[in-house]
């Protein structure tokens, strides 16, 4: 299969989707819908979401039921995004190249920009009009998930580790916990619900999740590479700058060529976690190999 | 029957559901969990936590059933104080006669808290083994109707547009939008979901969501008139702010005699519309009634 093709066709279903979901620009009140979609239609690789429907085909599912949870997942990540950028947080004034939610609508609206798209999100995946077809305990299922892998022993706990550990001396486990929680946790939940949505015996969602553990931990150890190798217009924001703040991440901690190889031994494992599932899981394969060749 | 032991022992009954379902102050991260604990747990009057087991009681419901969903409300609740409270939102120091949470923990980590409690909700929502006896369908209205008034159109807008009203001279259908949404939305949802989860009939779920909603904006405007007359002790924040901010209020825009006579006139709708529920809607018109002596 032809990769770049593939991301490009599953970005735009994503972008599309999105688009219909999210509250018009034009909705009251319109500062907070307009900043809600800045963020949310700045583009980004729509991973998440891509894995949510790659992983729902991999079981034979039909993608457009998973459609809405996998934009659930990009408003969260994208939550995240807006909050983490913000003074009292990272600091950051560009974000996919372009300035950061709160450089252009203040930081009051950036803050309850992240908190109406985390809400939004819920909203979407307890929508039952929009997910007839999905059975309701299903849809509770993944809300749950999603909520768990998001929330303070998750994604957000994640993020205050990593935030208490900037500019210290901290040890391996410590970078593990802070990347299978900050980033991990959302690629996991994402691969666990499109199995779901997709109707996953135990067997295949067991296979996912191991697949998405790994390709989760293999995509920020990667990140955490090309903060420190790329310059900033590829990256699209400021390059080194983990190094510059002290950050906790694989290369300062285990050095660059060992990362490397802990990468690709991440991503050995996803693929033979889902070895069994055959034809099917070819593009969760290809995602597999393309988180880590970003890096190589 | 005896308000006053009602909401305390109501009130002890939240409050240690609260302490149940909120992880653990030596949770990792601690602060994390120590933070959210802080806030949630200091008191207030858990009138939409209570509002939610009135509502469920009035149409016969068992109120065991609804305690999941009650706290999860006071948790949205309890992460919209904490948002509002930032320096770049309200700026306040003081909340429920205590320092507030970034006052206490820090600005990031008090806006990781707020994020963490309002994604806890909708975990507690959405687990099955904890609502092992409500039907999923109802769950998954219960937490479509919690996402849709605590966001963007809900209370979130609300909160925008307050913001955006400070110092303005507005109108009085922005005080109504303001004031159906920041406060308004979230009580209504209470009482929408206490109603769900006790069963109601299509015919009691509308009679309570026209005192939801009369309830809902009559306990906003008790507030601006108690923030106008009241001194800072009793409030247990700064008395008369909303006056220097310049803050939409009811009494600001129509008087204070005004305001009284419409919080009454909202007391008087609440108490028609559930009329018909008899015996046991007691409990909901003695909390209609109590929302306006507080402020007359």
């Amino acid at each position: 299969m032809d990769l770049k093709i593939y991301l490009k066709d599953q970005a735009a279903l994503v972008d599309a989707a999105l688009d219909r979901y999210l509250p018009g620009a034009d909705t009251l009140p319109e500062k907070l819908h307009q900043a809600m979609r800045y963020s949310v239609m700045a583009g980004g690789k729509r991973i998440r979401p891509i894995l949510v429907l790659a992983a729902c085909r991999a079981v034979g599912g039909r993608e457009e039921l998973a459609l809405p949870a996998a934009c659930a997942l990009e408003m969260i990540h994208t939550y995240s995004l807006i909050h983490d950028d913000l003074p009292a947080m990272d600091d950051d004034d560009f974000r996919r190249g372009r300035p950061t939610n709160h450089k252009v609508y203040g930081e009051a609206t950036a803050i309850l920009a992240g908190d109406a798209l985390l809400t939004e999100a819920f909203e979407l995946l307890c929508d039952r009009a929009l997910n007839r077809e999905v059975p309701a305990e299903t849809l509770l299922r993944v809300s749950n998930i999603i909520a768990r892998c998001a929330g303070s022993t998750g994604m957000v706990g994640g993020q205050v580790v990593d935030m208490e550990s900037e500019g210290k001396d901290i040890d391996f486990p410590t970078v593990e916990y802070i990347h299978t929680r900050k980033t991990g946790a959302l690629m996991l939940a994402s691969v666990q619900c499109g199995a779901l949505l997709g109707g996953a015996d135990e067997q295949a969602f067991a296979a996912l999740t191991r697949y998405g553990s790994a390709a989760g931990l293999a995509f920020q150890v990667a990140d955490d590479i090309l903060n420190l190798v790329s310059d900033s217009q590829t990256l699209g924001k400021t390059a080194g700058s983990d190094a510059v703040r002290g950050k906790a991440t694989y290369p300062a901690l285990i050095g660059l060529e060992a990362s490397r190889d802990r990468a690709r031994e991440l991503k050995d494992l996803a693929l033979d976690a889902i070895a069994p599932l055959g034809g099917p899981a070819e593009p969760l394969r290809a995602i597999a190999r393309f988180i880590i060749e970003r890096s190589s």
